[in-house]
Formats: structure tokens, sequence, C-alpha cells
């Protein structure tokens, strides 16, 4: 049986394999660091479709299709599907599926989605209740600049802590039996609201969730950042990223080099103009089922702590004066 | 280890317990023939709020905080939460649940909500991964009509498919010890979409989904209609339900006089005049975690087929004419 820690983390009683993972992102995720680590890269923001919206559909049947092809299975194949984006009423994801006949169980976690459909499915597939599973994610950068900011044709300023919302797309296939990386423990996130009302900060206001369940993550497992070959964070951003590693600072925990956020990876962020960096559901999704896995696929990293935020606000919670709440959810992917 | 049968229905390896339930309503539910198994209604549409909003989130906070108290519990004894609603981003619910402090994972099933909520963590139980956890919902009719249709204010006509978004909250907390109606068995849906398009036609949308979920279920564990005291979809009202009935009629099965739906139970619909019934992710919450579960307590219900549908379009989708994908999630709740 499962062997919990605590009341947030489970150590999985087996590890359950990533079988493949695939990437797909937009223009300027191609003009970053990490374009070579996409399965697909599209300069059209459309994707060839009439909306941004269905572009962001486009993006996560692209992603699911990659996957699924790499990992040599049908659509049949999967017993599941886990999968949740940002747009209102996750339209991303339920028109991008729609044809996939796929049982599904949809998620909203904003931008942990990632870590939100790693862990459930993961434990899905532990407790014997699927063979094989996916997880899936999207952002667009134009689809959310407009539900939750300005349209895009408007041409806002942006302020120094504004994110850039990626464009992208990423999508693992979890399954039983495998090999390569593989999830070893899932920790679940509570809501964490510091009082943070600024929409154009959300570094800040994610924060905090990383920290708190970084924290039970590590007092659960007994471990601590440096037992990890490298800890990473959804999309915190610059700011964000530093407030995480001076929270623990105050704990005498040094998070040390070994830290980043996938917000810092996506792009070239002084030369590509990404203020604070990235953000959005798709950049974590991206960054993980491109680069993390890619490198840990070549002996880089052996054990990796993948905790994805995600801000819970919409632009009505806003308007209504409320801050934002936060939250992260935690997975260990390990080279078993 | 679980009992997999086929690809959608998992027969759970031991029953999860409904530990406890609770519904809150509005003026209109405190007004129908379900009022009496309300643990709370209030004839305030902003439930002592400043919005529409916040009355949804006070809903859910209303609902947990009785369900708790009911099983003598307190938050820290969940170990989780799995919740949703049908506003942008599921505000209700994160602004519900943010000061509970109680790990969380965010559903996106639309008005399935109950449904994937309670199937998700009957899962989570059974796979041990869990001692006790809430399932919730809501949905409330102010906040619903703004969003997909029109503000209330302006006192909009409404068509003869029309169905009233009830205005309620509904949560079910499982547990692996306990006694009284348990989860036995669920079924997880596919993306159904049969090309609809009329956003003031839901139950049509819908109930190509619940066929689909309830043929996968009926076909997987061998039984059909009459094997449950009562089979019950979420809130398809009346067209839906009998769309639903003469869908099966053509397979030859006579869904009989045991199958009703949520959206048919809530309100007294022709002196309400609700038109074609109820709907929303509260209806179905608040008719199972009020009455049916009530009902079943009392010995009138041994083995019940709750089976709640969401259409997963939004505004936007609908705009950029597309047609409704919906869903329907299936949960077995037997007397034991």
């Amino acid at each position: 049986m499962a062997n919990r820690l605590g009341r947030q983390t489970v150590a999985l009683p087996a590890p359950v394999h990533i079988l493949s993972h695939a990437a797909v992102g937009g223009k300027h995720e191609g003009e970053g660091p990490l374009a070579d680590w996409f399965d697909q890269l599209c300069t059209d923001s459309f994707f060839g479709e009439k909306t941004w919206e269905k572009a962001e559909s486009a993006m996560q049947k692209a992603a699911l299709g990659k996957a699924l092809e790499k990992a040599g299975l049908k659509p049949d194949d999967l017993d599941y599907i886990l999968a949740g984006d940002l747009l209102n009423q996750c339209i991303g994801t339920s028109f991008g599926l729609r044809d996939f006949g796929i049982p599904f169980y949809g998620l909203y976690g904003a931008c942990s989605t990632m870590g939100e459909s790693l862990a459930l499915g993961s434990l899905l597939v532990a407790g014997g209740f699927a063979e094989r599973l996916g997880a899936m994610t999207s952002s667009h950068f134009c689809t959310a600049e407009r539900q939750y900011r300005m349209p895009v044709p408007y041409g806002s300023q942006r302020t120094p802590t504004a994110q850039w919302t990626a464009t992208a797309a990423g999508c693992a296939i979890l399954g039983r039996e495998g090999s390569g990386p593989a999830v070893t423990a899932v920790t679940c996130g509570k809501i964490v609201d510091k009082g943070i009302t600024d929409a154009n900060n959300m570094g800040a206001a994610m924060a905090p969730a990383a920290y708190d369940t970084l924290s039970a993550h590590f007092a659960a497992t007994g471990t601590g950042p440096r037992d990890y070959d490298l800890v990473v964070t959804g999309d915190l951003g610059a700011l964000g990223h530093q407030i995480v590693a001076d929270l623990f600072a105050r704990d005498g925990v040094d998070m040390g080099g070994n830290y980043t956020d996938c917000g810092l990876l996506l792009y070239d962020i002084q030369n590509q103009d990404m203020h604070a960096g990235a953000s959005g559901c798709g950049c974590a999704a991206s960054v993980l089922c491109g680069y993390l896995l890619g490198e840990m696929e070549r002996g880089r990293w052996r054990r990796i702590l993948f905790a994805p935020t995600g801000a819970l606000l919409s632009p009505t919670s806003t308007c209504q004066g409320e801050s934002i709440p936060s939250i992260c959810h935690a997975v260990v992917i390990e080279s078993v």
C-alpha cells in the first residue's frame, strides 16, 4: 500500500514511469534557449486556426499527439487523461481533447496544473486504477493576456514585475511499466494567500505557496534542497524565485545553486525583453516535457523536485478587491 | 488491488464511506419540494456578502463547515479536498476554501463536478492515499447567468428549454472507515459532442454524454437500469432526461421508472416556473448531499447510480461558433 508521509505527501509504492513527453511552443519559445527541446514550434500564433483560443486547443492536440507517437501508443491505449488550462471553463482542454475519446478528468490548478496532473495521475497509476494515462496543460500569451489583463492589440505597457505567459503546451504519458524518469513521490499543496493584490506581480503572490509546499515536502520526506539535483518551481520568475530563496533563508535553509524556476529558463529574459520571466501553465509544462525530462534522460540530473505554482485569481476577483490565493503541487522525478 | 472493469470503470476494492454530507441552498431551493433536506437555506442571494461571487464562496464555506460538523471533524482531519465550480478560474472554490488550510486538488468538470470529485476522491481513499477527504461543488444563479448568458437585472426572457441554475452547494466527506452509504464503483466519462450549439439547451447538449457514460458503466459492470434502485443524472432537466431515455430505448433498453434527474427533483418545475428544470453544479451536489443520501440513510434506496453531467463550453467558445462538448461521470453509491 501507499506510504503516506504526513498529510500532504505520498511516497509512491512503486515508481510511476514517464513513458514519453512532448512540448509544443510558439514563436518566442522558438527564439529562446530551450528551442531545441521542443517537439514542435510554430511561428504563427494562430497555429493555423481562426482564433487564439482554438490555437491553444491545437497546441494541446499536438502535444498529446506527439507524446502518444513517441511512446508508440494510440489514444485508445490511455485509460485517462488529466488536463486543464487557464481559460475560462478550461476550453483549451475540452476542445483540444474532444476528438480523442479518452476518459477525462478535468483539472483547474492554474499554472500549477502540470504538477497537479502529474500528482493525481501518478496516484491513479500507483493505486492500480490505470495502466497508462496522460497529464497535460497549456497556455497561450494572446488568450491569457486578453482574458486576465488587456487585449494584446492594445499594446499596453507592462510593469517590471510582469511575466510573459508562455505560448506552449506539455504532455507526459505515465505508466505502470517502463523505464527512464519516474515519479516517486507527490506533495499536494494548500491554498496560500498572503494578501498580494497586484495581478501584474504573480511571482510575489505565488512564492509563499511554493515555500509552503516545498517546506511540507522537505519535512515529510526528511529531505532538503541538497538532496535533489534540481529543485525547480513553475513560473515564479525572477522576483518570485528570489522570494522563495529569501523565505527559506529565514528558516536557515540555503536553497543553493540547484534551485531554479521554469520562468527563468524558458526565455533569454534580458535579450527577449521578458521582464520578470515566463509564466503560464505552458511554461512549467513545456520546460518539464522538453528540457528537464530530456536532460534527465541524458543523465544530467538523477533526481529533481518539480513544483509548479498557480495563482487562483480571476479578473472578477481582482475587480472585487480580492487578493490572490495561490497553490503549488510538487512531484519528485527520479531516474530509476 | 483495484478491480478495473474495462477502461473507464473501477470497482473499488473496498467501499469508500460517505461519513457525512451537507447541502446549502438559496431562496428558490427553499421554496422547492426538497427544502427540508437542506442543512442551510438563505433567502438573501448575497449570503451576507457584497457580491454574488463572494456569496458562492460563502456557500462552499457553509457546506464544508456543516459537513465537517456533522462528521465531528475539523478541517485538519481532512487529507484533501477535491472541488471546483462553474465560475471563471473556479473562484467560488478557491476563495471558499482559502481559509481552511486543507490540501486541495482543484477540478473543472462543469456541472459534473460532484461526480468527478466523488470519483477521484473515492479512488484516492481506495488507493490508500487518504484517510478522509472532502468532495464539493457549488453554483449560483446570479453568477452563472451573468457569466454564461445575461446579467440577471436585464430580465432577459428565457427559452422553454432553458434551465434554472441552482443557487446551492453540496459537500460529502469520504473516508476509509465508517458506515452508511458508500461509493463502490466509479466510471470516468469521455468528452462527447454531438454538435448542439444552443447555450440555452444544455439538456440536449449533455444527454449524449450521459448516455455514453451510463452505457459504458452498464457494459463494464454487467448491470442495467433495473439493477439500481435509482439511476439519477445530474442536471439534464426535462428535455435531456427524455433524450437519455430515448437513446437507451433505441438500444432496446427501457430506463424505466427508476430513472430520474436532479434537475427534475430540486424544484416544483411547473409552479416555480423553472422551464426545463434545474441545472448547475449545485443542483446535482445539493440533491445528492441532501435528499438522495438522506433517503438512502432512511432505507428508501439501497443502491443508486449517480451520474452528473457537465457542459464544457464557455461564452467565448459559443461566440466562436463552437458546439458544446459535454461529459458525465458516474458513481455507484450503496448502503453497505
